[in-house]
């Protein structure tokens, strides 16, 4: 425990904050040491300050913390992120500035030129974009982050494809989750029984966060990969796990079983380093024809394992499938945890 | 009432059955008088028979009818068919053979070469096929068929832009509610918080429907339409109302004031020969952001009008949209019920 | 229209004041002439200051009016109101005292001693209580209030029963809609697949409200029901429609067929005088093994008959049964609007 | 594993089946060795027959067994027992006659005279009437029920208050889960945003289950407990747990710290002998005023806990509390495997 690395969550109270909180108990590298919060939650017990949604119980010892001021003084030099975007643009800097190292689920900065958006199985190498940041230079802190809960089962799935066969082309209809919305989110008299084919500026998101992940590290800027991309994204009644049915035009020929072979066989970096929240297998293919579904297949690889299924000859493009992937876990929590286990990993945590 | 054309129902007991009892009743030109269903309900009462699954009370006029044997002897000669495929391919040629107008939404005969696949704003002239129909030339019975649950919705969005714009390429994703797959049809185990990637057949359905709908009748046959087309198929936790997003690439360009008021604007047969099950807008565009929704638009035109929204720039083709529609009225009972009208209109049920 | 009696509607842009909205287009006595919510609603039209909610459209003239602010000066004398109970005790005074009738939704003056809480078919006598209050006597105005949803589905049940047989004991278990909790209310990550067992202040309301709904006008007071009473309070993934539990003990014997007897041929006031909302039945009594249930029944009578099944034996009282009322229309609007059509009836309003 | 003892499952493809089959995986003392289904699945491979619906994968060993007839030939002695109760009423004797020891989840026999109906916490003792049955006599082999899911939560709770207080009245409404009805069950029509107030013959098990479980074992026999009990059963759309509103009423007066206090402190047979399979808990209360929920807390002790919450007067009976049980965990498989492990423990199994 003495030799754990302290963190501190910002935001730390909604749904992915307390995804932070669960899958940071009894990590092996990091230790929560301080949590922030929204004004109205400062100083009060965290298991007081947030309404506890998930499964497992609340961890005890996070429990009795108390909640500290939003601010870089007396925090932890590690610092989760899972702040609103309105809050994130201005907190973030704050907290860079001051020298810390930001792993941030916001939307906030992750098109930011100098910024990071990582995936450590797809885009390991695009963290050293981190040194052009002028806080790094200044305090030494830094701003990393991950995509969007709609983007990085796609690029999970998208990844392995593009090395061997190249994109030409990606149209993806989402199904996602309620939990995608925070808490309270969702109103219980919109979702029930119902669609909602919208969620605010979610397809521009995917679009261009898609094509950045999958895009080179060209000196202090990422070039965007070139495919064409088109998003379509829908709420439905479904609790985590959001479902994507996607077509893609690759740039090579393949053979189905190559591009399953592709799937199944893809290990990267966070596998290589065996990084604690790294999933043995970062893409599974089923070959059920009725899969992946978010009731069966959302917990694959506690969460961490995009699945993919139904894959199949497009009568537009070359080849439709449908990806599932964890929005709290993979598309979120997950994602920033892996992100910082790749930084300690790589020395820009000591 | 003396006036009222005789109508029976094969496959009366069924949710799509159930439906065209419950749109008969009332209607100004037939009267349910002869109801069939599988052997075991055979001479008990509708009412005791059909395990009635419709909002609005069983009519107690047909309640009190006795299911007759679905032969043809004793039939009427106007028969609406709601059977499963593999007995709607044994018995809707039996009763056609006997000299019956059978007016069916079982996909057994739909992509039969002689078999006129019918919405009538949109390919009125189809039904010229029917002519072509052994039966018809023995008899003078014949069948007619309307689409796909799936394909209708797509097919009335689609019209008025192939009439002004020509398509050229459509993919379309689907969110289909339960009721589409019948009593009891979808095990809520399945479907609870879930989505389900795979709808047998459905996706080959809508494929092959909507062109052939879009296509030219030339001689003794339908030149289905040429553009290329994918479909996924996916099934929501929805009562009633299948969503579907869709991405068009057009022939020509256009607007999307043009293309709205296409929509808008469409009419057709239907509307002009002022049929009673036509709606007054076969298309309407919603202008908010969030809309349609089965919560809110799935009955428009009394379930007859399809809605559609969000148009949109595509990243991949032209434009992308929602479309929603009534899967067991525009899409089951209200698309045969309208295809019995067009063919009383022209003088077809004389 | 000229002869119409002008009202507004306080709360208006609410769950519960849109049901108001809705149920007054076309009233052929009433007329909404203003309408007052929060003050962020202010000089807005309604139509864009209302999250509109319902599955009909938004009435388009109302859509129009420009939101007044929640002040008498200016507002109609018919007033209905639809306030949080903590804005309504301080908002509702304030309207009664300057002059206007005060038909309220809201729980704050409900068991105020001199404000009536009245159901037209079960204590329309409780409304000459409103001669008691201060503010009739200063300036003519006066409140006058509804139950609670939970509360009013099963006093319409048990009205008749107490009448033939008297109540002393009932034991009431509710499952109630999302409705019932307004708009965003329940948040779809709590209810979605779920059960919540607790319903703040509910159990209390339905208690005390059930026992002086059945009580006696005595001078200037209501002298409660002495009968024994327990109820518990689930609220579940339901849109509309409260479903109970029941169970009773009753003073005098009863058959079966008497109870049913006494539900199915249940008239009152409010059908003698013909007003225009009263269901011509306020309670039916539903034969089906397993009925009511909110998919099938809770439109009955447009909302305001409450349905009943299943009576049998209790093995701890005597009679066990099921109820539903449709919590927003028989619950809420509707059962504010027919207290107003009673005090209209009555002169109140002249 | 050459130690364990071989089981067979009978009705081993269905829901209940297969929760045998998934807590059977790596149990200490059983091995899954015979599987058993109806006719169609006989001479299939588990993995192929079983339409798998648990969110844990299926157990490959198991998936790759092959479904033996249902016949005793050829089964191990120990047999766990999930099929519909109108084929157990046959299969059972039939397994028990020739040497088997039947522990079976079904209703056929719960209520025979000479078959035990076992709680291992609440009355381990009634274990002993199998050997008044005369298949004991004359092979060795016998017959041991668990409950039905509605009514073993609820026991759970009255047993130590029963002990402690006894219990003179138990008012029960329960919202039961879809699961409960195997699959594929309730259809998802039926369900979705709905409530149900009736599942056939419910009620009765509960109630007189209640009873055989408190009751005393005296000779051939039980003399069931004497209180009064009604029992109203609802179907809602959760996926597992039971959630029950419960009233009682006590012999001896108590404090509600007192009734906690028993239900946290109850530890029985189970706990003692350190059955694998029983929880450290076999009750827990919640101290949250709206807890248990479904969604949080049906996991509890591996599904084997029984959560009890709200506990507050009641204005009929003494008191009202929130009762949560996992019913195919707890009510059905679990139930089943911890008879089992109890009748091993006390040498029946030898």
């Amino acid at each position: 425990m003495a030799n754990k690395i302290s963190v501190g969550i910002l935001g730390a109270t909604g749904i992915v904050g307390q995804r932070f909180v669960q899958m940071l108990e009894d990590h092996p590298w990091f230790e929560v040491a301080w949590l922030a919060a929204s004004d109205r939650s400062e100083g009060r017990l965290y298991g007081e300050a947030a309404r506890w949604k998930l499964k497992t119980a609340i961890p005890a010892r996070v429990a009795q913390m108390r909640i500290s001021p939003a601010k870089p003084q007396g925090a932890p030099k590690l610092i989760f992120a899972a702040l609103d975007a309105s809050i994130a643009a201005e907190m973030e800097p704050l907290f860079a500035e001051a020298g810390c190292a930001v792993i941030t689920n916001s939307s906030a900065l992750r098109m930011q030129k100098d910024v990071p958006l990582v995936i450590p199985e797809v885009n390991p190498d695009h963290i050293k974009l981190l040194e052009c940041q002028s806080w790094r230079k200044k305090s030494g802190g830094f701003v990393v982050t991950n995509p969007n809960c709609s983007a990085i089962g796609l690029v999970l799935a998208l990844s392995p494809l593009q090395k061997l066969f190249g994109i030409e082309t990606v149209m993806a209809v989402t199904m996602q989750a309620i939990s995608g919305a925070g808490y309270p989110g969702v109103a219980s008299m919109d979702i029930l029984g119902n669609v909602i084919p919208y969620i605010g500026k979610e397809e521009e998101k995917m679009e261009e966060e898609t094509r950045k992940l999958l895009g080179e590290l060209n000196g202090a800027g990422i070039v965007s990969a070139d495919f064409a991309m088109s998003a379509q994204c829908n709420r439905v009644a479904v609790e985590d796990g959001h479902t994507e049915s996607i077509s893609i035009k690759l740039r090579k020929k393949a053979q189905p079983q190559e591009i399953i072979d592709a799937w199944n066989g893809f290990r990267s970096v966070p596998q290589e380093l065996k990084l604690p929240s790294a999933p043995a297998e970062p893409v599974r293919y089923l070959a059920m024809p009725d899969r992946p579904q978010p009731r069966f297949d959302v917990e694959s690889g506690k969460g961490m394992t995009t699945t993919v299924g139904r894959l199949r000859p497009c009568g537009v493009l070359d080849w439709k499938f449908t990806v599932l992937s964890h929005n709290t876990i993979r598309g979120a929590a997950g994602a920033a945890l892996l992100n910082a286990e790749l930084l300690k990993a790589q020395g820009y945590l000591d």
